[in-house]
């Protein structure tokens, strides 16, 4: 039995400002293809198929299209539940309608914990619940951490669980703990927010969603496939992919990744503007790009982020690196802590600040003048 | 061939400030009680099943829990469209799916004006659509008003049409001119929001949501179902059914409406609050009945709403009638607006409007000496 994992979409996703379903509806035609080409038994996907719990109207189409190729089109049986981003009762809506063709989709959690069974392989879904739902729902008052609501919930499958079966939890939560680290001690760090891996020990496989890069844990059996696409700069140097299964009537599987190439990869670049705008540098570059520019630059520029745009024009974060241990700024801003200054001192610091060149006695007459004009007219003196 | 006709459910809508969710899950369920007892061959919803693009999570429960009940567990076929209150783009999503089921569901417009097929019917389903998007999708450039654009659509579905099989429009429009009228005269009078009766004779009969009364128009085959509850105090007065209608197969159908009971009727009452709250006269009243109160006392009122809400514990609206025509008042008012008057002749005038007592010298003096203590103490004189 062939599956494969993904999670994480966040459909409607603004990264910076910027939509991002152009990028998601091209990721989803390449995962469509996988789809087509690897036509696996089951699609598994484990929550925050939106990125929020009232989507924009493009993203609902999206999902809707893809998820009908998929299932429809390429009669995939699949299988998802509600992350936190998601909406549970919106993304319900019509559920006991798509299991005509095996579509399996749990939004709001329930107490039936019973498995969705495709070629003998048995799901268990847990949709992203806050344990205060979990408390009421399984009418335990002692629940009040996620790891104690995955306790309970795991509990309650495992009382109708046949373990020598292949059965694979999907859920959604922020689980720690690879095989060889020590959970006790993770959980005392990581707090309530936390559900460690060992819970998951009565599963041959737990697809996960809500942390975004598939190497977010390192467990044998518990995995993440890592979101969609990467949604925000720290996620410029992780692999993003999706996680395909194959599974024995044992439960024992073969794991592997396969890649998804994003239309405009997100990165980090960084240099001096000059080098930046260079045909030599930008030539070897993927231009468009979503982009974190970072500037070395030390003197004052005019309109740095319209130049840039128009060599890379998907910039969408622009920050200056200042060297704070350079001694005389350091000494300057001590400085300008402890003493009051006169305009004139004040300005004097800002032009060296902000220039690579000097303060000259001239300049400085200039700028007194400058300053006592305004300051007449003004009538402060 | 039977089918149910009803439309403006209105799902999620809000009443002077109360959720009406339990009165239509209430009505909801009489409705599926009559799907259960009429065995119809189809339900027609003509648009706004919910009140606003993003409803309540729980309104888009109860639609789910209806529609199953209804198309699921009654194996009922459904066709639905969706209305202007509806968001077409999220109605829409997974409407691909529900067909399996024959549930069909057209949210979106698009230019497939194909009919839906039950039992030798021919529905054409036109959701609530601008004439923008209508001019865009049939391209025409000439389509500026709703008249324009269903007369376009009403084209393109006859090219298809087979006059000698009965067919149903199923439509949201705000539709004027009964059989009798005018219809030129009432498209002049009634802008370019109206849609004339007469564009629908092609169809054997004409499924419309949009107005919530039944009586909207008096027409022989183009007919509003009128919305599930009453939904503002304009309604009070208006029945509130759905239509059953009975078809042969050359279009001839026979028509009759069956009433749906509100758990709390909207109702307007008027009287003293003497009398509104003596128990001969409320024994007889459903008071927990949502109810515009008007009353007819003259004098000032201590805290009636909630003295009203002790008997009828619904009262969404109170106002007071005040007898403008009384000639003293009717002065006092006109003078109020034409002359700048002292502290103590507003003072006057107010406690001759608020009270049934003469303002008498005595009152006078006392009044004319507080005054004068106040703007004393705050330095005005």
């Amino acid at each position: 039995m062939k599956f494969i994992h993904t999670a994480d979409w966040h459909l409607g996703k603004l990264v910076h400002g910027v939509y991002m379903t152009e990028n998601q509806r091209a990721a989803l035609e390449q995962f469509v293809s996988i789809v087509e080409e690897e036509k696996p038994d089951a699609v598994v996907i484990a929550g925050d198929l939106y990125d929020r719990s009232v989507p924009p109207t493009d993203a609902v189409e999206l999902l809707d299209e893809i998820l009908f190729k998929i299932n429809v089109e390429l009669k995939t049986p699949v299988v998802a539940i509600a992350g936190n981003h998601d909406s549970a009762e919106r993304l319900s809506f019509g559920s006991s309608w798509y299991k005509h063709s095996q579509f399996y989709l749990t939004g709001k959690l329930t107490n039936n914990f019973k498995p969705v069974q495709i070629n003998g392989v048995n799901f268990y879904l847990v949709p992203y619940a806050e344990p205060g739902v979990v408390r009421q729902l399984v009418e335990d008052d002692s629940i009040h951490s996620h790891q104690e609501a995955m306790k309970a919930m795991i509990g309650k499958i495992e009382e109708n669980l046949n373990p020598n079966e292949p059965n694979v939890l999907v859920g959604h939560a922020f689980v720690l703990g690879g095989q060889t680290s020590d959970s006790e001690r993770i959980l005392s760090v990581g707090g309530s927010g936390c559900v460690g891996a060992e819970l998951f020990a009565p599963f041959s496989y737990t697809a996960l969603g809500h942390l975004h890069s598939p190497d977010a844990i390192n467990h044998e059996k518990v995995k993440y496939s890592g979101s969609l696409l990467k949604y925000s700069f720290s996620e410029a140097k992780q692999r993003k992919s999706i996680s395909i299964i194959e599974m024995d009537e044992k439960g024992n599987f073969s794991h592997r990744y396969r890649s998804l190439t994003p239309k405009h990869d997100m990165r980090e670049i960084e240099g001096h503007i000059e080098e930046l705008l260079d045909p030599n540098f930008y030539g070897n570059e993927q231009v468009d790009d979503y982009l974190k520019i970072t500037l070395l630059d030390e003197g004052a520029l005019l309109d740095p982020i319209n130049k840039l745009r128009q060599v890379y024009p998907n910039v969408l974060h622009l920050e200056k690196k200042i060297n704070l241990t350079d001694s005389k700024r350091k000494q300057s801003y001590i400085a300008l802590k402890s003493e009051k200054k006169s305009e004139i001192d004040l300005f004097e610091q800002f032009y060296t600040d902000m220039t690579t060149s000097d303060f000259t006695t001239e300049k400085r007459d200039v700028m007194t003048e400058i300053i006592q004009k305004v300051l007449r007219e003004e009538g402060v003196r």
